[in-house]
């Protein structure tokens, strides 16, 4: 297994104190992290980043595998900002960072003492990012957001089920690592432009705007079509429309998620005529019903029900691997156990396996290839792990110094 | 409305050799515009990027919305590489580049003679960015994907859709833009890397791991609960799985998307209270049924019917407004003809006027606010807009050689 990630320094030297929770801010910290970043979150003694109790909830548990996945490659400090020295004492890191982070409810950072024009102050190079659910002049800016808030009122609910059913939730959670990701093509923009200028930036991101930019081409689709109503629900079907055939079809055995999806680009007439020829219908490869794309939207039931005599006789692996070979796009709706079990994906490095003292696990790391090779995962911190480290380290104090803010209750284990 | 955004030159002097097409690579380049790199899309002179005919086959017509969404700020050359000047020519300019991006299907980028091996012999400093739909060493390396298909194989459409019901695809083209945010994060590590070491990069993304990256609390999930059975569809529940109240509730006038998401987080107990505060059934908060988040959960059909009783005699945005002020996470799901309309967001300069050849029109921007600002919006290029101020500024070819290269078919218009 060894040899098929590399350690990434991209990102040497920069420093990022990071105040984010759950997920919004924490993908995009760990971004930079992957990148090589030395990212330090600070932590509440007590029990700190509320996702490590996501699923789990009892304080002794181990860490929850949502905050374990979220945090890789970056070190905590716990410091207890409610006493005046800990804020001092973040205030101090702050001077020697590049990157401060954060997505706390409205005003708390501020009520913190940690707001931007408080930190400019100490550090005019710093890039201070800040995620909340709606913008600053929103008409909900002081409203508390969550991912599936930031779906419903960004407009992915609206384009996501089926016709004629209420809205469904995306599974994935573009509200969070969506904004996460957003952000940190913002903070790398910063801080390249702070090589040349040595200047900061005030980066500030609701996660309702972040959402649309995942829909654009549903906007799109509804400007072409003249603005006169919302982009609808497509069920399985792709966002700007496409001829049939488009969608998924039912394969052996016909469970929960047997089925795999074929569609037939557009742009590519040719994709047709090969799937007719894979799945042993030549026969209708002249037929006037399939001339254009027009016709063959006319008749998608008779399309559909051709697909399904030859996909209901195959597995969806079968499927996607016959059809995928023949020159059509195919792909089989895997679930995420039969991902999580494909071994393809930890022989690639996209999956490797995380040494944490809670046990080992299999998890994605940053699906980038840098020279062939994604990133080294290293484990996510336990609360505090590296508090002694950071601040010897980053402020030079000695294990005295650091003991007595511990016993002082503003240092945390 | 001037004054609410402002030209970004983060990536000032970064030039970007763009060969991408539809949106997947389009996206990522498009990131890179926004932040003040010079990126210039090397289209065929006789149609382009495919994408400018999206729902607008008509090669007379104008370019689709679905283009000009996805290639703002960018330039556009037109250049035959099926010409052997043609492919020199771009040789050229990746010899004065700092990236070169692609995402054409498997193998078409080597058989132009513009493979990673070619490029890095002439600009060892290129970064050389390629996005596919499976990864290199994946069973599938070979096979065609669009969004659809990485959304399919990657899982995001086994989680998305309602319990008993086939798999939903995502409204949000995660396969494409997320793919294009991640190969953008990892571009701007490596330009920033390269500030160091004036070394560059080659970048490989599969479709398929990206959209992995984006369920990756599905995957939490499910190795939390011991990785026996696959992440379930949760309709429009929370992906982590949360205490009721947490879904959508209809509203008046009982439209195709009215309806308001509610959410009390598990992790702050006084949104409960709170909501049974502000919709007037204070009566309830000592009740028994609802003392703990596995009460609340046994009684989550009584806690519907009290909350609905309430919603459907507000519209949708009454209801977000007052649960929202009253500290309750709370969401319209609003569609995108509601959005698009919403004049906060051009206030905000999150969503901007294109002012381009083929008309005016309102679009989203990059969504980041940098000092304040989200960056001025570009009009996305015509075809073969730039092509003589690319090739005399780049290359300081005169107008008469790039006259002559021209009457010999290699420039386009």
């Amino acid at each position: 297994m060894s040899g098929n990630y590399a350690p990434l320094n991209c990102l040497k030297g920069v420093r990022v104190v990071d105040l984010t929770q759950f997920e919004a801010g924490p993908t995009c910290t760990e971004a930079l992290a992957w990148l090589g970043a030395e990212v330090v979150k600070i932590e509440n003694p007590k029990s700190g980043d509320p996702g490590r109790r996501i699923a789990a909830s009892d304080p002794n548990k181990p860490d929850s595998f949502y905050f374990k996945i979220l945090n890789a490659n970056k070190k905590s400090a716990t410091v207890d900002l409610k006493t005046p020295r800990g804020v001092e004492l973040v205030k101090e890191l702050v001077k020697k960072a590049d990157v401060f982070a954060e997505n706390l409810a409205p005003g708390t950072i501020e009520r913190l003492g940690l707001g931007y024009d408080v930190l400019k102050e100490i550090n005019p190079g710093i890039i201070y990012c800040q995620v909340k659910g709606f913008g600053e002049g929103s008409p909900y800016e002081k409203s508390l957001a969550f991912d599936m808030i930031a779906q419903a009122s960004g407009g992915t609910m609206s384009v996501t089920g089926y016709p004629g059913e209420p809205p469904a939730k995306p599974g994935c959670t573009i509200g969070d690592t969506g904004t996460g990701m957003l952000m940190a093509i913002s903070v790398l923009g910063a801080l390249y432009e702070k090589k040349a200028t040595g200047k900061g930036r005030r980066l500030q991101l609701a996660m309702q705007d972040s959402v649309m930019h995942y829909i654009r081409t549903s906007f799109a689709v509804m400007n072409q079509q003249g603005n006169k109503t919302a982009a609808p629900r497509m069920g399985a079907q792709s966002t700007s429309g496409a001829p049939a055939p488009c969608g998924i079809y039912p394969t052996k055995p016909f469970g929960y998620n047997d089925y795999v999806y074929i569609f037939c680009s557009r742009a590519n007439p040719e994709h047709w005529t090969r799937l007719l020829k894979v799945i042993g219908r030549e026969d209708l490869i002249e037929d006037p019903r399939f001339a254009t794309n027009e016709e063959r939207n006319k008749n998608e039931g008779f399309i559909n029900e051709v697909i399904t005599e030859w996909t209901k006789n195959h597995t969806k692996v079968e499927a996607m691997q016959i059809i995928g070979a023949a020159g059509v796009p195919a792909g089989a709706i895997h679930d995420t156990l039969e991902l999580q079990n494909d071994e393809s994906f930890q022989k690639r490095g996209i999956m490797q396996t995380m040494q944490h003292p809670d046990g080992d696990w299999v998890c994605e790391t940053w699906p980038v290839r840098f020279d062939g090779k994604p990133p080294e995962l290293k484990p996510s911190p336990k609360l505090g792990q590296h508090t002694d480290e950071v601040f010897a380290s980053w402020l030079n104090l000695s294990s005295g110094e650091i003991e007595k803010l511990r016993s002082e209750k503003v240092l945390g284990q």
